[in-house]
């Protein structure tokens, strides 16, 4: 099939300090629905068009951050395919039952090089979107609810060795490279962006002295004018903004880089390329980041927050 | 790979009653680049953002209507593949020489049950979008010279035997059904979307007693608003419009439908779902395609002309 | 004062067939708030952005159309003297007293060449927006809710005698003509588009034999994606539309033009020309109208209805 | 009439460090179209959609800022009124001949309060725009030329004496106050907003020690996609960004604050409220202005260099 093997982004963890404020903040001001709690006290949220049980799952902790990141792959056989070439990659790896979370079954997780808990999934509940499956009405009042986003799209890590995270994903988990920023004065990767179907990015990292270091969340709106939107329930909701909204040259993604209460970055965005692996990456030198535009088109300039501001 | 097989629309022939006009619309009122004719008198086009040599090809004849459409996929093996796969289902094949089309190498040539061309090639000379691959700047000029386009972006197709189609599209081509509609009364598909990526549509079939009967090719815009510019450009250029703008229920894109010198039916559209395989297709009932905005989300009505026109 | 004398439409009187239908219409579909009940049975309606008590009044009655549409003015001596210029120019006027209509003080009607029932006052009560005069925010609930217009913007009214009309409002109540179409084959004006501010249109006129006909009410939305939403609302209520998502070539609206279930056609647009007097007024003639794309720049057509049905 | 007196900022002299380098950014990049030179050296330009025969002036100078700006008023005998009323207001004004601006009238000029050059005059030859007044189509090539505003929109003014220039455009030119800034812990009025339509601003005043500073012309553009694109045109270019894309809280504009290369600032944006003297003024405290997103919806900082860097 054309699109099987890693399918998409399928769920990531965060750490939250407060957990109810958090909840909060997700379902109130980013507008995700609760789906379900666990017995570890965990809470599990989905936007109104997803159809998986979830995407989002929140736990109280003492730090913030991202716990783990899980994507979706199309079929169990495809688990136990990649599970091993993993491990012949040079990776331990774990398998955690089903139901460890909710709706969801088997899962193998492992430690990417960056020093992220990173997991495959084959299942998970499909509980449908608001509008259904069956002549869907093209509107519903919780496209509506708070930022309402469409879905969870990608993350951006920081860690060290992410050359060696390139090998692995392009050569073992089929993603590839769409676009991508060399350190300065030299030809060496410094930051990446890849995708596992024709998305401008599934997942990006950035080269960073600190494993398992979590850059932001991306959620994905359908308009421009909806990033101002965004903007605008930000305002009401005190949401402390980081950058935009602007777009970014790479994946020119319109975008707003804001806080949740307990620290963590998210992405409200929308736009963006949808390439294909034969065209072959977009290159971006240090300069092309910075006052190329890469990161803001508007601004030029490479925001300190963006390379150093992390959880 | 994730993304592999077939991987996209790679290109569409169409016949022009008068070549130079039609030249003209594509190039001044569309808005697509002319990248080169060859000795049989045919014009290659490309839209602004696309990498690939051409994706719309002109030809002068007698009627208006499509000769074959192409689909790129990811390599020469999987090209071999393909063609054995083909045949296995019980089509001939036939092999067209590298260059018959500019810039483009050997293709697999076969006709599928609604009784059209399709075709499949693995190698065309990427000639490079309008901002190019290293610190591509966010605008050029190319994006605003007439409807200006991303990209060819799928086609629809009228014929009989689309269930037969649907087979070969999904366990031969490695396609999915994103979409379809129902008959009156009956459970029996009558019109398929189908996807070879996380499009809405890369292909789409309506049943029609006519063999080979061409429906209209798509061009991706970049928002709602381009739509408009779109009606606008349209009316200066005296373009007639079938339909739109308006929304279709089915895979949420905003649209105008219109028609080109020679009456082959074009559509200028927006936005749309981007779904995976695992979710399971859209159901539409008969009555959801009319009533229930699938095709019209505005007027809720089946469109005669869009039933029946064709060319 | 550079904006004195008529400054804006005050209301709209609408009757209809069944009364708690249409306020569930106007309130929950449009998105009004309702700000009173008289005790004649009357039903008062404002939008989020309006900070007069009511713009919009509905009254049951056996047959659907308009009662009476009126202007806010700058000042009670405002009133005064229009009242004396209006009777001086040969129509009777009548003053209907303070709280006649809610929170709305003394008005002066009288009958317009065109039979439509057209008042003027100077004293409605503010009772605010629902952001406030001091440090509003950039977003409310309420700009969600429904539809969710700005504002009652302007009425189209049919009717004979539209350049008596014309010399009514240019002359005599300060008004000047913005947009004008000429009959067929005659530089006679047979519709006319009148501002009292630098709005495309406060009031709009077409010349028919039946007078006080009620083509439209028209409420203003922020933007082009506002009027999409407003079509898939619609589609959600099954809201009969007339025609549209489109642009009016006439005043540069984007439009959609609806009936309440009462039978009123009702008009949610966006954008618009912001004209001056001295510029001169646009002309359009009777094909400019129609293939011109006057009144709709996609179809460019003279939709059967725009010219036929009216309450 | 209900639209007299003052009726729009008609002109603005700016001062070009490199003449025609301040030509080719202001043609090219802005998109405005020359109209003329005189024999001083003076350029004229207009944008695509205004009548009349142009709104900016550019001179070459040793240092960049305002030279003047020049309101419509509706008539001579207008003009001669206000003239008197100025006088009386106690401000001595010159009359400069017709001609001495390209194709306009004679202006009388005075020295507001914060020390501007300020004129009115009631005639300009109107050269009509793009589109015409006759059937115009809905689009134009020059409406994608460059950033293509629709208009010169307003200026704001910094200098002392904010309240006298409240007092002389309320109460003798007809103005009125939209919104205001308190300064902080007071009741003094530090920002002015005024309007002479019911746009939200035909001019404002931020209150400055030093006179005769310039902070802004803004010119409006259609949407906030537009503001996107003025944003990546700008990038294309290297024009220097102050601020934005954001939204103001005051007026509600979409907004990019931006440098022309002999660093006067400019404005493209979008939207803005509608506002009508009976509802009187919006009133923002200084925290509003800052952390209440008066300026910055996005953001909510008081931006350092909106109240310091004037020209």
């Amino acid at each position: 099939m054309a699109l099987n093997g890693v399918l998409r982004p399928g769920h990531i963890q965060l750490r939250m300090l407060d957990l109810e404020e958090g909840v909060a903040f997700y379902r109130d001001v980013l507008g995700l629905e609760e789906t379900g709690r666990d017995d570890q006290g965990r809470v599990y949220l989905k936007t109104w068009d997803e159809r998986d049980h979830h995407s989002v799952i929140l736990r109280e902790a003492d730090e913030s951050g991202m716990d783990f990141i899980g994507y979706k792959v199309s079929s169990e056989a495809v688990l136990d395919q990649l599970e091993k070439a993993v491990q012949e990659w040079g990776l331990e790896t774990r398998r955690l039952p089903a139901g460890e979370l909710m709706e969801t079954g088997e899962r193998v997780r492992f430690t990417i090089p960056t020093g992220h808990q990173f997991e495959l999934f084959a299942t998970k509940t499909l509980v449908g979107n608001s509008v259904g499956q069956s002549n869907p009405k093209p509107w519903h009042p919780d496209a509506d609810r708070g930022i309402a986003p469409l879905r969870f799209d990608h993350a951006l890590l920081y860690g060290p060795n992410v050359n060696d995270v390139l090998d692995l994903f392009t050569n073992v988990l089929g993603f590839w490279l769409t676009e991508y920023v060399t350190l300065p004065d030299t030809d060496v990767k410094g930051a990446l962006w890849l995708s596992c179907s024709n998305k401008a990015h599934d997942i990006a990292f950035v080269e960073h002295p600190n494993p398992d270091r979590f850059h932001h969340a991306a959620f994905l709106l359908e308009s421009w004018e909806k990033v101002l939107r965004a903007a605008q329930i930000m305002a009401v909701n005190d949401v402390p903004v980081d950058m935009g909204p602007t777009q970014h040259g790479i994946t020119r993604g319109g975008t707003i880089y804001a806080w949740d209460p307990s620290g963590n970055r998210f992405e409200t965005f929308q736009g963006g390329t949808a390439p294909y692996p034969d065209w072959g990456p977009v290159a971006w030198t240090w300069d092309g980041l910075g006052e190329g535009g890469g990161l803001d088109v508007s601004k030029r300039i490479l925001h300190e927050s963006f390379l150093t501001v992390v959880t």
